[in-house]
């Protein structure tokens, strides 16, 4: 690994700005009938985010070999499923979060009812997106089926909504360790898998090389966890953007508060190194995903 | 029309016993994990509805000429989306409803944030099951994209979710003939539409085809809603299963408050006609769909 962080770091931020072009394009426009949910989805979705499914999306593609454009409403899909879970899970009823990223949470904006009705949309729109694949030159219609079926499993019942159920039910208890890993798993690592496994079905990438892809997705979505609940203790405010020790706080079980400070950055580099030996098949198109891993302990935010 | 009422009741009956059977095969088991989602799933969905829309799946099969075996898992599919469309609409921050059909609502007793993550899980869940539809020997992949480009518009921003907004929007308001049509397009007529042509799409039938039973579906969808406002006024409350006058107890604009009693049921008769006269191409495969359009005048409930 020759790059260093600042490096890296301008890799994501071309990726992500690409990302929020395809974004700006593929939402239903600012004037459709009624205005008022067209406003309120777009305000969801622009809301700062690191975009890293969109982008895993698109380095699924590059490893199948195929143009980034032509993954473009799925990866922008993915987007808008991630959108709907942070517009849900705001609500009063739910973390009850009045900000997210230093701007008032949607529901603060247009009302909790117009808010449930904006994740609705997002959910909606985002099936609409990816089934828009089928006009794209060379994506099997077979292949857009499969990443349907992929993606509403994971955003579903025994997927992220499954997830955010056990955190919910989860507060204020104390939850062995198995548990949390399964509520991570849920929560967050079904759809960064769903987002590399989609790119890379879209791409046509055969079976064996695809179970290397979810595994790597797999122990990166744990390093990521591991290092977020780490960034809650030893993580800087100002550049977190959000209050660190709330974890603390609010008497949640996390890798930190299970294994201390020491043992959950070695849980966290095991976790970088299976995921990045799970690459080995691949060359050099595989290089984002490996940065991507191997910076993840670094991450400050 | 040679049927009496009595007979028409005996035919919906059997097609609403054989959806609630393919609902129960449909759903993902009780005992997923985790547990109280999937039991909230469960008790959303089996409400004692009517099941318009997957019976119009299955007739738009029929209509296209293949097995209504066939389209189970879209007909499924779209009684899911209504049914989580009931789940939040119901919400304190929506309509507010403790009661549906004489049950306490989803939010009574599963509480508020579970009820919202129902309605998602339910929503995310539809989109599986219509994906689910390319291992059914006939059915081509790329009609099942189509399927889901349908319904996916029908239920989000520009459709039923659109309907819901302005409906919120519009309470307590005066609105004139052009709003109310529009809202009742978008908040029913768009998920009727869409699964009477889902089904016929799945069974590959023809656009100049498909274009007479949209238009079936839309003054149909008038008709019944017309007759809706009826049943407020005219209707008996305990054969009804909900309190009557509550239209205007809220103060809401209707086709009955819009035009009086007997202009609305004229506007009725009208619409019911137009919905039959666009059938006139099929043969004894569209029966009932014209005896549901001519037996929506009489309903009593």
């Amino acid at each position: 690994m020759n790059l260093n962080i600042k490096d890296f770091e301008d890799q994501i931020n071309t990726r992500r700005n690409y990302v929020n072009e395809c974004l700006e394009q593929n939402l239903p426009p600012l004037n459709s009938y009624p205005p008022i949910i067209h406003e309120a989805m777009h305000y969801a979705v622009f809301n700062g985010g690191k975009r890293l499914r969109p982008i895993m999306v698109f380095e699924g593609a590059l490893i199948a070999g195929i143009e980034k454009e032509k993954v473009i409403p799925t990866a922008c899909a993915l987007e808008l499923i991630h959108s709907y879970s942070l517009v849900h899970d705001d609500l009063p009823s739910m973390d009850n979060d009045d900000f997210r990223r230093g701007k008032p949470t949607c529901h603060k904006v247009y009302g909790e009812a117009n808010a449930i009705l904006t994740g609705d949309a997002l959910l909606t729109y985002a099936f609409q997106l990816i089934a828009n694949n089928i006009a794209i030159n060379g994506i099997q219609p077979l292949n857009v089926v499969r990443v349907i079926k992929e993606i509403s499993s994971a955003a579903g019942s025994e997927g992220m909504i499954g997830g955010q159920v056990i955190d919910l039910d989860s507060e204020g208890k104390n939850i062995n360790y198995d548990t949390l890993k399964t509520l991570h798993s849920l929560k967050t690592g079904e759809l960064f898998r769903a987002s590399l496994r989609a790119g890379a079905i879209l791409g046509g990438l055969d079976n064996e090389k695809l179970d290397y892809l979810t595994t790597y997705a797999n122990y990166f979505g744990l390093a990521f966890q591991i290092t977020d609940d780490l960034l809650d203790v030893t993580g800087d405010q100002k550049t977190l953007g959000k209050p660190v020790g709330s974890d603390d706080k609010n008497n949640k079980t996390t890798y930190v508060s299970l294994f201390g400070i020491d043992k959950a950055k070695m849980l966290a580099e095991e976790s970088v190194n299976t995921s990045i030996d799970n690459l080995k098949e691949f060359g050099k198109e595989a290089d984002f995903l490996r940065n991507l891993a191997y910076f993840t302990l670094d991450r400050t935010k």
